[in-house]
């Protein structure tokens, strides 16, 4: 299991904060994703093995938000 | 048929304008109802027979926003 914090732009509420969450918990490798609004950013636990960093960066970019 | 502007606090992105303009729209008695996240405020186009200021001022705080 790997934990990894990427940098989110545009999330400003809760609303964001639950897509972008959602949207990384749905992928098949990812056992959590913990939004940070304050931060502008996602702590997502996830297995290497199950899921790619450019899955969870096309998850988020899906919801309308970019990855820094 | 009635329009009112509304002017609400705390929406600030897509997400909350949906939410917004679907609790309104979801009262009965409510045919259109239209935010303006620049102007912070939703347009309503509504019958006063059926349904009151208090009763759209209620769904919208319902949805987590101040109604000024």
């Amino acid at each position: 299991m790997t934990t990894e914090t990427i940098q989110v732009e545009g999330m400003s509420c809760d609303h964001c904060k639950h897509a972008v969450e959602s949207a990384l918990t749905n992928l098949n490798g990812v056992s959590s994703a913990d939004v940070s609004l304050e931060d502008n950013n996602v702590t997502v636990n996830y297995d290497e093995t199950d899921v790619s960093f450019d899955n969870m960066k096309d998850a988020i970019e899906d919801q309308g938000y970019d990855v820094k």
